[in-house]
């Protein structure tokens, strides 16, 4: 009878424990931000195998010494490559004036790069201090550069990077240059 | 007899034109330039599909308007992209500041790019106007992007460009950054 009560006991202690974990994850999954992160891989197509990288680049300086700055650095990186990569692609004499009056249309914060960030949503996400406006274009900026630079991570290969940013901006590509 | 007379006229027609192919084929391969192009892509471990691609990454301004200006311009930010990717790759935490410096350090004139480009002795294939000095750091480091700009375009791959940056100069990027 003694046996069968220690075996009860580890029965029941186990469950106990199989229980806390699952609650531990369930509530980690159902906070805010990390539901606006789900939201985000599906509005960007991409499933991130470490969310972390995500949370990564939606964290501004201003919240902690962990955060999106040097993501930004790679992800502009990964946006420039994709644009002209694209560009070249299309028209393999293009002129480097013209080619570069392209670039510098995407890279502007204030007319591309926030304009894109917040059409996502991100001046929602990014997680700031109190003291700092999260729809500011440098901010929301940061946290749309440092996204590539996640996937970039993420996936082992910034082409697919440039390829997200190219399906979320391409479209717009033509339009913006017409401009 | 008539018709094999014809038959006769159109073999040795055809196969005139053939030897004449060959002929042309092998005057365009044994050129010197194409020659150089040819160890070229030896010693970038890539060859190309289209190597017209390697012909217009290899001419400078100076010597066509069909030049690698535009192409440069690809080039650079192929190799901004593999040296932050690669550098955050293996430090997630590196800092904006680090991560700038590096990348300024790579994509140097002077001091990096055309000590690549000459390393490869583009000096001596570049295309360039009888009054342009093919050996000033501008003429082989313009060279030097273009590349991965073509193989950018030729595998359809950015990544692909930057492996081989990667391969060509990231065995230095400690000793470099020791400076």
């Amino acid at each position: 009878m003694r046996s069968s009560t220690v075996r009860c006991f580890i029965i029941f202690t186990l469950l106990l424990l199989l229980l806390q974990g699952h609650a531990t994850t369930h509530k980690l999954l159902s906070s805010p931000f990390s539901t606006a992160l789900e939201t985000l891989q599906k509005q960007l197509g991409y499933t991130f195998k470490s969310t972390d990288l995500l949370r990564r680049a939606m964290t501004h300086a201003s919240f902690s010494e962990e955060n999106n700055k040097a993501f930004a650095i790679l992800g502009a990186t990964v946006i420039e490559t994709s644009v002209s990569f694209h560009l070249l692609s299309k028209d393999v004499d293009i002129s480097p004036k013209e080619l570069n009056r392209r670039l510098s249309q995407i890279t502007n914060v204030e007319s591309s790069c926030a304009v894109d960030g917040t059409r996502l949503g991100l001046h929602k996400i990014v997680r700031v201090s109190p003291k700092t406006n999260s729809s500011a274009p440098a901010v929301v900026c940061g946290a749309f550069r440092a996204i590539f630079a996640a996937i970039s991570i993420d996936s082992g290969m910034p082409d697919n990077a440039g390829n997200v940013f190219w399906n979320l901006h391409g479209g717009d590509l033509g339009s913006a240059v017409a401009l």
